[in-house]
C-alpha cells in the first residue's frame, strides 16, 4: 500500500518575502510523516488571489490531504476560506453557531480596545462564513479552523500563529474525514541514531558499508545542531530490517554514537547530572550565556542547574570565576590555562559538583596570527575528572558562538559519560 | 511598469520533511525584493523527479525568474540540473574547464579521506555536466552554481548550503541573463518603522486613520520578535507619499517608536551605552542567559558588554550578585525587590555602569495562585536612574523566556533613552 500524499501550503505576506521563517510548514509535514502520510510539498504564498487559487488548485487537484495556514482573520485579505470554496466548487454559508462563539470573544475584544462592537460586525460575519460541509475547529481567538472534503482530496485549514495551529492540530484529527484519510495508514516504524565528532561523509560510508537502504527501508543522513542524525523509515513489516541496519552502523561508529531517542544534549546532560546528583554550572566568554541558555531552555532544569556567569570582560573572569590576573596575563583570556580556571572557578563559586568553561574569538575582530577568529577552548570539571578541548574553525561570528556552546554541552556528556564507565 | 516576479524553489528531503528550517527561500524572497523583483511563492519540495520536475515546470512556466537551491551535489539523488535541462528543453554537455575545476577540489577531498581518486569521477563529470548555454558559477564546494535561460524565464540553480549560496549569489548577479531581467527595475523605496509596547491591531488602526496605504505605496504591518514594524514600500515616483504617511504615524505612536532601521534592540542598546562610555552588565534568573547571548551576538560588544551572572539558584543570586537572604525569604526570588536587587549586584559586582536583571516564572512548573507561570520581574538601573517593571502572562516556557529576554532589552533601551532626553 502506498501512502497517502499531504501538499502543505501556508499563506502570509511576511513569509513570502521573507521577513519572517514559517514554522508551520515544518511542522505540518513533521506531524504527516508521523502519521505515515508524505509530505509531497511545501508552498509558501502571499494573499494575492490569483497566486493563492493556483496554488490551492495544484495542492487540492493532486493530493489526498492538503494541510493550509494562514488567511482566517476578519479582514478583506484574509482569502483562504473564500479561494478553497471557490477551487472546491463549493458555497459558503454563514454558521450561527459558530457566529455566536465568535461574537462573544469579539465583544471582549472590543471591550479592552475600547471600540463598538458594531465596528467588529462584519469581520466575525466573514470568520463565521465557511464552505458548505465543513467542520469547523476551534476558534483559537477569533479565527477557527475548518475541514472540508474537496473532491477526493480533504482540505485542513488552520490559522497562522503557530501557537494557536498547534492547539487546534489535534481536533483536526478527530474530524470524520481525516479518520477516513488515515484509516488505512499505518505510522512508519522509525529509529534514530545520533552521532557527534564524525563527519557525514563518514557516517554515509558507513551505512553504504552496512548495505545501505532499500527493502522497505529508507535512511536519511542529516547533520542538524552540528550532531549527524540518521533516521531510518520502514515500511510495515520491515521492522527487522531497521534492526539489522542499526546494529551494524552502532559498531564501526560506536565511539560518535551518543543518543538513539531525539532527546537534546542539553537534556541529556541535565539527566545525566541528575542520576549522579551533580548540580551544574558554566562559565561562557565568546558565547556569551549561549550554553546557559541551552540548558534552561529545559524545564525543570534549575533541579540541577544552579547558574553561571558570562565573563566577557578579563575583570570579571578573575573577581567573579577567579581567574588568577598572572594566569591571564601569562597565557590569555583565550587559552587553555584559563578556561581550565574558569571552569574550576564556576564549580567553588557556585556551588556546583560540574562545571564547564568556553573562552575563545568569535571575530570577527580579535584574532590574531597566534590566536585566529576560530579559537575557542573548553574545560569541564566534574567531583572526579576533568577534559580540556581546543578547535581552530574558520567561520562567522554566529556559527562560531553556536558551534562552540554545542561543543561545550557534548563535552560534558562525555566527561559524564566516561566517569560513569569507569565506576561501572 | 509592473515588477518581475520570482518563482522560488527549494530542494530537499530533509527540508520537506520539517527536519530542518528552509533559510534559503527567505534569504532568496529578501534579496529579490531588494532588486525590486517580487517573490511570487517559496515551494519545498523533495528529491523525488516527478514532483521536482512538476514544481519546476510550473515556476519556470509563469514567471520571469526562477531561483532554485539544492540538488547539485555528486549523487544520483541530485537532479536539480538534469530535470533543469529537461524542463528548458535543453541538452546537457561536459564543460571540460569546469571539469577541471571540480576534479581539483575533489582529489583533496579523497586525499583527506584516504580514499582513491576514482571513486569520485563519476561524481565530478555529473557536477560538469551543465545545460547547453548555462553560466557556471563558482564553485562553492565542488558544486558549480548556474545561470541559464529557459524560454522567457532566467533559471538561477545554487548550492544548498546556506553559506555557500550566499557566496555564490553575487556572482549570479553579475551575468549577462540577470543583468537583462534586471535592466529595467527599479529598486523600490522603502521605509520602516519600528514599535515596541503596542499592539498590532492600534498599529492597523492609526495607519487607517493616517489614510493607509495605495497610490504606490503598499504597507506590511507585522509583528517580529515582540516588536510591530510598519514597512512601507514605495513604486516608482511615490517616495513623498511614503514621507507623509511616516510622518502622519510618528505623531500619534510616538511613545512606542524606537527606531526607524533595522538594527536589533541589542545593538541600540549597546550603541547608546557606548556613545555615554557606559558598561553595561545582565543579571538573570527564568531567562537563563538569553539577554547576555543577545548582546553578545553583536560584532564588538566586548567593548561595552563586561558580562552577566545566570543566576538560577538563590545561592548564586545570594552569592554572586550579594541578594540579601532576608530579601530572597521575605518577598520570595520572583519579586520587584529581588529583580531590583539583582541588577544593583549585577552593577556593582561586575562594574558595570548599567544593568538590567530578569527573574521570573517560566514554567511549566514552579508556579502559585500568588505567582502564576508567566510572572516576571525587571530592573534596570543606570548611573543616574533605575526603572523597575513586571508582567503577567500566560504562554509556553520557550516564549515566556523569550518574550522576556526582549523585555529586559527594551527596558535598558527607555532607560538610557530617557536619561538621555533630561540631559538634553
Amino acid at each position: 500500500m502506498s501512502r497517502p500524499r499531504a501538499a502543505i501550503v501556508v499563506t502570509g505576506s511576511e513569509l513570502v518575502r521573507g521577513d519572517r521563517n514559517d514554522l508551520n510548514g515544518p511542522f505540518f509535514a513533521r506531524e504527516a510523516l508521523g502519521l505515515g502520510v508524505e509530505p509531497a510539498r511545501i508552498t509558501v504564498v502571499g494573499d494575492g488571489p490569483d497566486e493563492l487559487e493556483s496554488v490551492l488548485r495544484e495542492a487540492i487537484g493532486t493530493n489526498e490531504l492538503c494541510l493550509v495556514s494562514g488567511g482566517l482573520g476578519p479582514t478583506h485579505d484574509d482569502r483562504t476560506v473564500e479561494i478553497v470554496a471557490k477551487v472546491a466548487g463549493l458555497d459558503l454559508r454563514l454558521d450561527p453557531a459558530l457566529e455566536q462563539r465568535i461574537e462573544k470573544v469579539s465583544r471582549l475584544i472590543a471591550d479592552r480596545l475600547r471600540r463598538p462592537y458594531a465596528d467588529f460586525v462584519p469581520g466575525v460575519r466573514k470568520q463565521a462564513t465557511l464552505p458548505t460541509g465543513a467542520v469547523p475547529l476551534g476558534p483559537a481567538g477569533t479565527a477557527p479552523g475548518l475541514v472540508v472534503e474537496a473532491g477526493s482530496c480533504v482540505v485542513v485549514v488552520m490559522p497562522g500563529p503557530p501557537a494557536e495551529l498547534r492547539r487546534l492540530w489535534p481536533l483536526a484529527l478527530d474530524t470524520e474525514p481525516m479518520r477516513r484519510v488515515l484509516a488505512d495508514v499505518r505510522p512508519p516504524d522509525r529509529h534514530v541514531l545520533r552521532f557527534y565528532g564524525v563527519s557525514e561523509s563518514a557516517v554515509a560510508r558507513a551505512l553504504e558499508e552496512a548495505g545501505g537502504d532499500g527493502d522497505g527501508v529508507e535512511a536519511t543522513i542529516c547533520a542538524r545542531d552540528f550532531e549527524i542524525h540518521v533516521d531510518l523509515v520502514a515500511d510495515a513489516g520491515a521492522q527487522r530490517r531497521v534492526d539489522e541496519l542499526a546494529a551494524r552502523l552502532r559498531d564501526p561508529l560506536r565511539e560518535y554514537l551518543f543518543a538513539e531517542d531525539e532527546r537534546s544534549v542539553q537534556e541529556i546532560v541535565l539527566e545525566a547530572c541528575r542520576q549522579r546528583g551533580f548540580r551544574l554550572a558554566t562559565a561562557e566568554s565568546c558565547t556569551g550565556g549561549l550554553v546557559a541558555a541551552r540548558l534552561t531552555e529545559v524545564p525543570g532544569s534549575s533541579e540541577v542547574f544552579v547558574g553561571g556567569v558570562v565573563a566577557y570582560a578579563d575583570e570579571v573572569k578573575r573577581d567573579e570565576l577567579g581567574v588568577p590576573t598572572e594566569l591571564l596575563a601569562e597565557h590569555g583570556a583565550v587559552s587553555g590555562e584559563v578556561a581550565a580556571a574558569m571552569a574550576r572557578g564556576a564549580r567553588a563559586r557556585l556551588g556546583a559538583d560540574v562545571a564547564v568553561a568556553v573562552t575563545g574569538i568569535a571575530g570577527p575582530g580579535g584574532g590574531t596570527a597566534d590566536k585566529p577568529v576560530g579559537l575557542v577552548h573548553f574545560h569541564a570539571v566534574s567531583p572526579d575528572d576533568e577534559v580540556g578541548l581546543q578547535f581552530e574553525l574558520p567561520g562567522e561570528r554566529a556559527w562560531i558562538r553556536s558551534r562552540s556552546a554545542v561543543t561545550a554541552l557534548h563535552l560534558v556528556r562525555r566527561l559524564l559519560a566516561r566517569s560513569e564507565h569507569d565506576q561501572a
